[in-house]
C-alpha cells in the first residue's frame, strides 16, 4: 500500500473511498437526482434574474436540465460511484456537452445547500403523499362502515373476549386513526416547508445577492430558511420529525395487521381474504397464510429502527457540517418506501374486497361477519 | 408455595401482584393524582347534570376531592402498592370518609377511560410546558445577539476551521430551532387534545347518556374523541406523538451541549460559564469542567431510548386494551421530566450571563468573544 | 437568580447540582452501596499490605464498613443528594466516627475506578443470578417433558395449524434456549472479570506500588485489567456486554408469554393458570386474564430499550472520563431488576403446576393437553 | 385490479408479491447463494448415504452444484423476484439442466431449514472474520506501542486536559478493546456452532431417518441443534447474538473515530494521516478532513440501529415460524458488512504508517507526538 499513502498526486486511498462514498451515489441516482434537477432549474432562473447568468445559458441549462430527466426517466442516466453524487453527475454532464456553463451553475451554492434541497423537496413530496394515502385508507374504512356498524363482534380486553361491540365500532377505530395520522403529517409539513437552498456551505454566500425569495416561490417553498447555519442544523433534524410523523401511520398498520393475524387464525376465523392475497401450503391446500399481514407487522418495527437511526445518528453532533450526515440518506428513504408501500397495500387490501361478493366467516354461528 | 397457588381465597400470588403492578402506584401517587382529580371532578358534574348525582353527592364529592388535592400538595397522600393505582385510592378515601357516594362517582366510567384521561391532562401540560420553554430559550438567545452579531468565530466543518462566521450567526441557527421546536409542539398539542373520558373500556356505557361533550369542556379539551374503541387505539400512540415533539428540543439540546463541551475546551476556549456553573478538581483549581453540558449531552440519548421504549411496547400489539400499555406509563413521564428540567436548565444558562459582566474569552489573540 | 452565579464561595448552582446529579445518590443508596463496601474492604486490607494503613487502622476501617453494612441492611444507612453518592456517605460516616483514617482510605484511588469497581461486582453478581435462574429453567421445563412428550399439540406457521407436534418438544425448545442463555452469559462472565481497582481516574496512581493482584484475589476476580485508560473506556461497554447477554433470555420470555397469550384464548385454551396466576373481572367471572404475560411480553421490549440506552450513550464518546457514563447506571440497574424479577416469575410458573393436579384443557376432543 | 384477485388460478396479487418479497431474492443472490450450495452439498451427500440418492445421482447434483458456484463467482448466475429466493433458483437451475434430480435433492428439508443453515453458516464466517480482524487491530496497535510508550500527551477528564499520560497508554486501551472483543466473538461463535438442517419446518421429518450428525460434520458445525423447533426459535435471536458481539468492536471505533476526530483538529492537532486518507477542500488547500472518521463515528450508530432492529422483530414474537423472521436477513447482512469493512479500514489506518516516515505533529512546543 505504501506507494497508496505517498500518494504522487494519488488520490484517495480505494478504502476510504469505497467506505465514505458507501451507497450515496446510488440513493442519488436511483432515487433523488429528479429533486435536484427541479432544484438546479430553480436556482439557474435565479442566477440569471440577478445577472449571474445570460438568458442564453439560461436556456442552455434549461434544456440540458430536461434532456437529463428525460434520459433518467428511461432509467439511462446513471450516477457513478466516482462521481460520488448525483451533483458531479449532473455537473459533469452539463460541461461534456455545453461547456462552462456546466460549472457557472455551481455559482453561489455548494453541494451542502444542494443537498439539503434536494431531500427537502423529496421529503415534502413523500408527506404529502403519505398524507394522502392515509386519507385514503380513512375513507375506504368509512365506505365499509354503513355494511358493517351493525354486524356484531367480540370486543377483546387482555386477548380474552369481554363485551360485544360491532366490526364497524372496530373498523372504526383505525379509520379515525389515520384521519389523526393525517393531522400529525400536516404539523410535520408545515416545519419542513422552508427553503434550504442559499445557505452554501453554512455561512452563506459573500458579495452575491441571491434571491432566496424566487428561488423558494420557484420550488413551491413556503418561507426561506434564512439562518445559514440553521440550514446545516436542520439537516437530519427534518429528516427525523418527517419520520416521526409517517411512524403514527406506519405502528397504526403493524396494528392492524396484528388483529387480522389474530381474525384470520382458523380458531377465531372473523375474516378471509381472496385467494390471490394469501400463501398456501401445497401440502396443505386448505391452509391460508397471511404473509401480507406479518410482514406488515415486521415493517412497522423494521421502520421504527430506521427512524431511530437517523435521531441516533444527529444526536449529540456538534452544529456545521459533519459528514455523518451523510449516513442519514439511506435509513430516511427506506423508511419512506416502507411508508407508501405499506399503506398502499393496505388501500389495496381495503378496496378489492367492496367488488367482491362476500368472503363471508363467523365468530359463531349466530353472529355472520363480513370483512373483505 | 403450594398453599398459595391453591389459593384459600387467597388474592393474587405476591410475585405475580409485585411483578404486574411495578412502579405504577408509585407513578400515580408521585406525579399523575391531580390529573385524576381534576378528570373526577368533570365526570362527577357531569353525572350530576344527567341526574346520577344529586346536587349534594356533586358537593360532597367536589369537596372530598378538593382535600385529597390538599392532602397531595402536603405529600400526605400516598398511593399504596396495594391499592395498585391511585383511582383506587382516590375512591377509597372518599368512600371511607363519605359513604357510597365514593362508589357513584365511579358510574359510567372505567379504569381504562379514567388512566387514559388523566394521562391525556398530563400530556397536554406537558407538552403546553415544553413549548412555553422553548420560546423562552428562543428569546433568550435572541436576546443577546445584537452583542454578538458583529463579534467574530470560526465556522467549522468536518470539525476543521472553514470560514468565518459570527457568533451571532451561530447562537441564532438554535433560536431557530427553538422556535420550529414550538411550532412541533404545537402540531402534537392539536392531535392529542381530545377527550377520551366515557370511551369505558373501549365498547362505551350502555343505558347510560354520558354527555362527553361537558366533560370535555370542564376539562378544556378542543373535542370529544368519540370513537370509543380509538380511544384504547390512541393510548401509548399519542403518549409517542407527544415525545416525538419533545424531541426536537432534546436533540437540539444535546446538539448544543456538544459545541459547548468543545467551545469550552482549554484547547477552543471561546467560552466560559460562571464557577457555579462548573464542577472543579481539588488537585487543578483551574480546571473548570462542564459536567452539566455533558449529562445534558447523554440525556439527548436517554430521551431518545424512552421516546423509542414507547413506539416499541405499540408496535404490533393488537387493537383492544393490554395490559402492556401500563408500561408506557413509566418512560413517558421520566421523558417529559428529562424535558422540561433540561429546557429549563438551559433557559437559566442563557439568562444568568445577561446580568454578568462579560465572560470574556477569545479564540484568537485579534477576535475577542462574548457568550456568557 | 444573580446572587447566585455571583456566588460569594456559593457552591454550584441549585439546577445544575440537581440535573447532574440526577437519581445518582439514590441508586448507590438502594442498590450499589454493598458492592462499595466489599470493594473499600479489599482496598484497605492492601493498603496496608503495602504499609500505607496501619494494623489498627486497618481492623478500624473493617469495623466501620461492617457497621454501615448492618445499617444498610436494616434500611437506616442513607445516602442524600447532597452527598452525591454512596462513595461520599461512607467516608463521611466514618471520618465523622472515627476520624483521619476515613479519608485514608482514599488513598491511592478515585472515584472513577471506586465506582467502576463498585458496578463491576454488581454486574458479575446479576450475570451469575440471571445464568442461575436460566438453568433452574431449563431443569424445570426439562422435568414436565415426560409427562408431555406424547401430548399431542398442533404446529403453527404463519399463526395457521401446520403438522402435529408435541407440548414436550414445544416447552422443550424453550428449554434448550435456557440452556444456550447460560452460554451466553458465560460468555459475558468471562470478559467482566477484571478488576478495575487501581486505575485511579485513568491515569493510573504515581508513587504509590498498589498491589492490584491482591485485590483482585480479596474480591474474586479472575484477572486484573491493567491499562488503566481500558478501565475507563469498559465503562459503560461492559455494562452493555452484560444486558445483551441478559437480552438472550428476556427475548425469549417475552416469545414464551406470546405463546402463553395465544394459548390460553378462549378461541384456543391450551392451557390454563391456577386463579392466583390470574386477574378477573367483577363484571365477568368466568373471564381469566394473563395480565402476567402482557407484563412479561412488554418487558421484554422495555429491557431492550434500556439495553439500547447505554449503547447509544457510550457509542460515538470519546476516551477518558465524561460524566455522560453516570447516565448508564440507573438503567443498567433497571434492566439487571427486570431480568431476575421475569426469570424469578417464570421459575415459578413453572414450578406451581409441578405440584397441581391438573389443569387440564384441550385444544380438541381428542387431544387433552397438559401445561399447567 | 378487479381481474386479478378474481384470477382463475391467478397467482398472488403484484402488490402483495412485491411487498412481502422485498429485497430477500436481491439478498439471497448478491451475498447468501454460496452458503445455500455449500449446504445443499452436504444434504445430498447424507441423502445418499442414508439411500434416498444414488451414487450417479449424488455426483449429478455435486456437478450442478459446483457449476452454479462457478457461474455465481462469475456473476452469471441471478436470482431473479419471480424466483423469490436462492433455494428456488438452484433447483430451478438444476431442474432445468438435469431433470428430476433437481427436485429430489429436496427430500428431507423444507425451505425453513435450508435458509436457516445458509444464515447459519453466513453468520458464523462472519464472526469469524469479524474476530479475525478485531485480533489484526490488537496486533498492529500493539506493534507501536514500543515507539510511543514514552511519548507523553495530555489525559483528558471531561474534555479538559487532567494529567498527563502517554500515546502509548492511550492506544494500548484500544487494544486492550480489541482483544477483549475477540473474546466476545468466541462466546458467540459457540452458541451458534449448530446445526439447524433436519428441523424442516420446525417439526422434524417423518419416515426418513436423516443423518444430522453428517451434514453437521460436513458442513464443520460443532453440534446438532437437536429439538426442531428450536431451530426454528433460535432464527433471529442467533443473528442478535452475533450482531451483539460485533457491537463491541464497533463501538469501539466510533469511539476511537471520535478521539481522532478531536486530536486531528488545530486546536488539538496531535494526529496527521497521510493525504490519501483525507479530503481536502479545493478553497481551503491546507484543511484536511477526516471523512473516514466521521463515517466511522456514525456507522457506530448506525450498525446500532440494525442490531436492534432484528431484537424488535423478533420480541414478542411467539414460537413457530413466522414470515416477520425474513425482514430480519436484510439489516443482518448490512451490519456484519458494516462491521468487517470498519475494522478492515481501521487495520489499514494502523498500518499504513508503520512505514511511513514520521508525521509528526505536537501538542506542545516542547512534547512531539506520534500517531501516522
Amino acid at each position: 500500500m505504501a506507494k497508496l499513502w505517498q500518494g504522487s498526486g494519488g488520490g484517495l486511498h480505494p478504502l476510504v473511498e469505497a467506505y465514505t462514498v458507501g451507497e450515496d451515489y446510488r440513493l442519488d441516482g436511483e432515487v433523488l437526482l429528479p429533486y435536484d434537477l427541479k432544484a438546479s432549474a430553480a436556482h439557474a432562473s435565479m442566477l440569471q434574474s440577478i445577472g449571474v447568468l445570460t438568458a442564453e445559458e439560461l436556456q442552455t441549462l434549461k434544456t440540458a436540465l430536461k434532456e437529463i430527466e428525460e434520459l433518467w426517466k428511461k432509467g439511462e442516466f446513471k450516477v457513478t460511484p466516482s462521481q460520488e453524487d448525483g451533483h458531479t453527475a449532473i455537473e459533469q454532464y452539463i460541461t461534456e456537452k455545453y461547456g462552462d456553463v456546466g460549472k457557472k451553475i455551481h455559482t453561489g451554492r455548494s453541494r451542502n445547500d444542494q443537498s439539503m434541497t434536494m431531500i427537502r423537496l423529496y421529503s415534502l413530496e413523500q408527506l404529502r403523499e403519505v398524507k394522502a394515502l392515509a386519507l385514503d385508507l380513512a375513507s375506504a374504512a368509512e365506505a365499509r362502515l354503513p355494511k358493517l356498524n351493525d354486524v356484531a363482534m367480540p370486543g377483546y380486553t387482555h386477548m380474552q373476549r369481554a363485551m360485544p361491540t360491532s366490526v364497524g365500532t372496530w373498523l372504526g377505530s383505525f379509520a379515525q386513526g389515520w384521519k389523526d395520522a393525517a393531522k400529525v403529517l400536516d404539523g410535520a409539513i408545515s416545519v419542513l416547508d422552508q427553503n434550504p437552498l442559499g445557505s452554501a456551505a453554512g455561512f452563506g454566500i459573500n458579495g452575491l445577492a441571491l434571491d432566496r425569495e424566487e428561488t423558494a416561490k420557484l420550488m413551491g417553498f413556503g418561507a426561506v430558511q434564512s439562518n445559514p447555519m440553521y440550514c446545516g442544523l436542520s439537516r437530519g433534524m427534518f429528516e427525523n420529525v418527517a419520520l416521526q410523523a409517517m411512524s403514527f401511520p406506519m405502528v397504526l398498520s403493524s396494528r392492524f395487521a396484528t388483529d387480522m393475524m389474530m381474525f384470520t387464525q382458523q380458531e377465531t376465523l372473523f375474516v378471509a381474504l381472496p385467494d390471490n392475497f394469501v400463501t398456501g401450503s401445497s401440502i396443505m391446500p386448505q391452509k391460508k397464510n397471511y404473509d401480507l399481514f406479518e410482514i406488515m407487522r415486521a415493517n412497522g418495527k423494521v421502520f421504527g429502527s430506521l427512524q431511530m437511526q437517523i435521531q441516533e445518528t444527529i444526536v449529540g453532533l456538534g452544529s456545521g457540517y459533519h459528514r455523518d450526515l451523510q449516513c442519514t440518506k439511506k435509513a430516511f428513504i427506506e423508511a419512506c418506501q416502507l411508508a407508501t408501500s405499506t399503506l398502499g397495500l393496505l388501500k389495496e387490501v381495503f378496496q378489492i374486497s367492496l367488488g367482491c361478493p362476500g368472503h363471508i366467516t363467523k365468530y359463531s354461528d349466530e353472529t355472520p361477519m363480513i370483512i373483505a
